[in-house]
């Protein structure tokens, strides 16, 4: 039976990893291993300055799951070095209530989570969904899990990739209105920060990365423009950062 | 003028930032805006739910530096977004006293400041020394400090590659016995954590992530090989990651 470890960066408890490990149990036994808070734009790390503690909690659904005060990379690690005394085959990160696109995907928690599996040697998928901007209430990840799920599942009966992060972003429609899954290149994000310099009550400076929300080239055949149209985006990302053409031109050059 | 700014994963206060900056001096003006403290496997990091502070400090040598208790790409960010009302040319980022290549480099906080430079449009060079583990002692990064200088003049003379990061690895040797510059790839690390299960006076569990210090496979064209050989190792890495023969596959399967 397919052992899934699920995980996600914005803590145990958001609803995004109850969607997620929900559906995930009608593809193999799921164990949950998370940070107990929130780790957004946290990157990928890993803790070798302090001990990480590990408590079990028990979500809202009864599912019971581990805590972790690392972040979402090293939940990875401590799972994949035998924690819980368990082998994985498969590691599941979401779903991020925001998009992870571009090159959203080196700071993501959710998606450096992927990365930390396969770096480990086990297949990693990240999942993520394009809720709106300040949007109010309960977000519905249903159509999103779901569709992780499909696609888990042809993964696996395909075989996964070697050594390669499957980044999934769902558009924030309802499920009928997705017009299906689309393979895709990593876009381009365009940020739009901005520095809010601020005085605190005794007068000293204090500083906000702020600025608006980011948005993106909407091209064909990427994962923004994937989304935008309304397609569930897949992109394959690899380990090897080489530039390789660049690497051709660099090396006529006198050093 | 060429405006470089010099940044670290090490802190403000590290030698091996002091070595870079007085190198960089001889290629145009510089400015140092560094973390307050240390940040290694700090990941990419994107500081947005809390305020940065910013101090300025001076130098053992003189030098006057800003000091973030950001990450080292929120240092980055904060300087490209206008903190100190100076535009910058280049970003430079080191030295980190041990070696940053393979899987290393979605983890360090040395390369992902350069990242940070190159998504906002900068250039963006990580120097890092391969100090032997355990070295007792100071460290001289002259060497190191002096081989990022001649790299960089080349890289100013001949124009330096769009949207690539330029990761510099140098052999901790005498000068006399580095043989020169290698263009490389990126190799494969080989990591040997273990899981250190420990308890503490109240009989609590508490983990380390432990064992023993990452090798990495000897092959030429590599980062690792390179170093091992006695080069300095200079990789092109873009910011990419598409995995694209992945992705002319999967676009073939049935979704």
């Amino acid at each position: 039976m397919t052992h899934i470890l699920v995980t996600n960066d914005d803590g145990v408890s958001a609803p995004g990893l109850l969607a997620l490990a929900f559906e995930m149990q009608k593809v193999g036994e799921v164990t949950v291993l998370a940070p107990d808070r929130n780790w957004s734009a946290s990157g990928h790390v890993k803790t070798m300055h302090r001990p990480l503690r590990v408590k079990e909690v028990q979500l809202v659904d009864g599912l019971s799951a581990y805590a972790s005060d690392g972040a979402p990379s090293d939940c990875v690690a401590l799972a994949l070095l035998g924690l819980t005394g368990e082998k994985f085959d498969l590691v599941v990160s979401g779903i991020n209530p925001n998009a992870n696109i571009g090159h959203d995907v080196t700071y993501s928690g959710t998606v450096t989570a992927a990365m930390e599996a396969v770096i480990g040697g086990v297949p990693g998928v990240a999942v993520s969904l394009d809720a709106p901007e300040n949007h109010l209430g309960v977000l519905d990840y249903g159509a999103a899990a779901r569709f992780a799920r499909k696609i888990v599942e042809t993964l696996l009966s395909q075989g996964f990739p070697e050594k390669t992060i499957i980044n999934i972003n769902v558009p924030y429609l309802p499920e009928g209105e997705i017009k299906g899954v689309q393979i895709t290149r990593q876009g381009l994000r365009l940020y739009r920060d901005r520095l809010d310099r601020r005085e605190d009550p005794r007068g000293r400076p204090y500083y906000w990365i702020g600025g608006d929300a980011p948005t993106g080239v909407q091209e064909d055949g990427t994962d923004f423009g994937a989304i935008k149209a309304g397609y569930v985006s897949v992109t394959p990302l690899r380990l090897d950062l080489t530039a390789y053409q660049v690497l051709e031109s660099l090396d006529l050059w006198e050093w």
